[in-house]
């Protein structure tokens, strides 16, 4: 006998059993169906590129958990994310592409990060970009939160929060203060308030090395509370002079006026601790937190940026986009037990013959398939009991029982696996279904 | 200045125009909706896999192609089919999953091929298996060609045949000439009779030291013509008692019967040279042609096998299965100028705002969406004139301007952008559209 290889699979790796799987694929279909309405591309770039263009910009964290390696003369790697591959194509592609060019991408991305629980090495990032030539209308900006928004409504994972900022107003204000050598820092202390409260963020400012005077006048800043309204009146009675911060101000309040005005969305909320760690975002940025499991974190972020393609082209392609780390959702959500979808067989209906001749069954198939149901026949060669126990385990909803009676009488007996209750439905009923 | 990075994709990595991949992905999503419809469940298996895991059957040619690195201790390598990683899950999960396993797999696989014109290192097979534990009805051997059936009237590329045999006549009628030893070498010699022809045949059949006795019974065996039915006939009448011989002709029988009785369809032929290069298929097997364009060779190949796994596992796991090749095929159809769709922008409709207020504008963009219609609103602060050339460059086939007059009498403008012609109408009576 043989020796068997043992067959595992790498950890960190997503791999699901088939009733989930269709659970996944239904949360990726409804995003992408939602990112289709509204008119992006589609764009499907290689999982393996030259590691001189996919590195250009990388450096530090990132280059450490590359999947990186030689096949022949060529130095590859796979992608870590979908945001270098789209300023690949549109630097290589900049004389083809109509401007603003609107993007959707949905596939799988590869980190070598430390495994750890909810943390994946392979995991589907599914992206959208609006990238202009030169520039790129707000309306744009405020575009992104209504995709959000439709697609969490369509999800229906219970309430959520779109959070929503403008990197220029804190940069322009630290700019005020003269703390504009420790902007980064500062900007990653903030971005953890919700983590660790106001207090730890105090202390860790003060641990900087910045004077207390200035400390308060930064968490005063954050601490801005009242409508969305109030926010921006209140920004503007802090009377400030600086022109990033002014430019900040403005930006947000027509992004924020037109999200309000044409859209009529009224979860989404100012919030200045919103910074998206990431030095890449130059103006609006977003997260969407859902309102019962906030210890999820964001579960679609983003942000305007200056600037695309800067280390393959002389170029400026400005650009605003979001993304939704789906792998890593799906997994939090299964853990929350906020995945409530109880259809979660691959087949709608499935037929279960009680005849040898096929005819008028494999019609029944072919007619229901046509309306676009999804149809499994029981081909099992074995008793009525045992098909039943076949489409039970499958989950199946429905059975569809075809037998001497059924094509005699050109009718179906339907029966419910849920509850056991049968009907007889003619087809044309069962497809007004 | 910066020096810029040269942002380049590698040769043999397919990325296509926007225009282009909107069409690539229709035919994926015919591909994909298909397969669903006739109720396989989706699966979706890393990319990277454990070297031996996905070698363990492998060598030779294919091992030689393999993408494969280390990672830390880890030995790697990237998935160059959909059949080992369905045999390494079906074998992990044998115990949880329920048989027969119907599962379709679309998505990316890798091999270093020497790159050459219409070769990809990179490319998408979309791939169905039926797994049975122990057995398997020969009713999914008469399903396959079905879906085949299915899948190409609905991308009408033009006339098709579904060739079909069954490797088990062919391997019993050697049995019968006393050739089993030189199986392998026959079967790949047959199967190249499409592209030599029948006397290049003769000659490399008998260059095996065949003699000219047994190279003539062999010739006239796979001329064997007349309609299905006639070839069945012709079959029964060479009158071989060799059990294989037996078993494949009464398989075949039964599953050209099932096709044509149950499901009526025309365009399969039983073609006794189509054998399939590979030692793994075992039964049924199945090419398909576009008749304009044979020399594209096969599009859907599959066939029938013994055992899915006996690598990993002491379970006997008999599969039929189908596989399309998307990226090659695209490739193909493209170069043959076969692919006619016109619509290839990502939108069915762009709205060209007249006005700056775009309350009302959102709310038609907002209920078409609804409607699952894909629209895209135009946000370029240019004129009207741009505004059109932009939809015009995007292919866009319609779009609707709105400006007061839309706006106060609660219509839309609707302009056909092939022939410039426009129309007033209703949003409801844009929808019944």
């Amino acid at each position: 006998m043989k020796t068997k290889t043992i067959p595992k699979t790498l950890s960190g790796f997503m791999e699901l059993d088939p009733n989930d799987q269709v659970l996944f694929n239904k949360i990726k279909d409804v995003i992408e169906s939602t990112y289709k309405c509204y008119g992006f591309y589609p764009l499907d770039t290689p999982i393996i590129e030259y590691s001189d263009v996919l590195l250009a910009k990388a450096g530090g964290e990132t280059e450490k958990q590359i999947y990186r390696f030689l096949k022949g003369d060529n130095d590859l790697s796979l992608r870590f994310d979908m945001t270098v591959p789209l300023a690949k194509y549109v630097a290589q592609r900049y004389n083809n592409l109509v401007f603003p060019f609107k993007r959707y991408q949905i596939g799988k991305v590869f980190r070598g990060e430390r495994p750890q629980k909810g943390r994946f090495r392979e995991f589907y990032q599914c992206d959208i970009d609006v990238i202009g030539d030169e520039e790129l209308s707000l309306m744009y900006d405020a575009e992104m939160p209504v995709i959000i928004y439709d697609i969490f409504k369509k999800l229906d994972f219970g309430e959520f929060v779109i959070k929503i900022n403008n990197r220029k107003i804190l940069k322009g204000f630290l700019e005020e203060l003269n703390l504009v050598s420790q902007t980064e820092e500062i900007l990653r202390i903030i971005d953890k308030i919700d983590k660790i409260g106001k207090e730890e963020v105090k202390s860790e400012l003060l641990a900087l090395n910045i004077n207390e005077g200035l400390v308060n006048k930064i968490i005063d800043f954050i601490s801005i509370s009242g409508s969305n309204k109030e926010k921006i009146i209140a920004l503007k009675n802090l009377n400030i002079q600086n022109d990033t911060f002014i430019k900040g101000v403005n930006e947000l309040e027509t992004v924020i006026n037109n999200i309000q005005n044409y859209y009529n969305l009224s979860n989404i909320e100012i919030n200045f601790t919103i910074t998206r760690g990431l030095d890449y975002y130059t103006g609006t940025v977003y997260e969407t937190f859902l309102k019962d499991y906030p210890s999820i974190g964001s579960v679609c972020s983003g942000g305007r940026y200056e600037s695309l393609a800067e280390y393959y082209t002389e170029k400026r392609l400005p650009g605003v986009g979001i993304s939704i780390g789906l792998t890593r959702l799906f997994y939090q959500l299964k853990e929350a037990n906020l995945i409530k979808e109880q259809n979660n067989s691959a087949a709608d209906y499935m037929i279960i013959p009680m005849i040898e001749d096929y005819r008028y069954i494999e019609s029944v198939a072919n007619e229901l398939r046509k309306n676009n149901i999804a149809v499994d026949v029981c081909y099992l060669e074995k008793d009525f009991k045992k098909k039943l126990r076949y489409a039970d385990r499958l989950n199946i909803s429905y059975v569809i029982i075809i037998g001497e009676d059924e094509v005699n009488n050109n009718y179906l007996t339907l029966k419910n696996m849920q509850d056991g209750t049968q009907k007889q439905i003619t087809i044309n009923d069962l497809l007004k279904k």
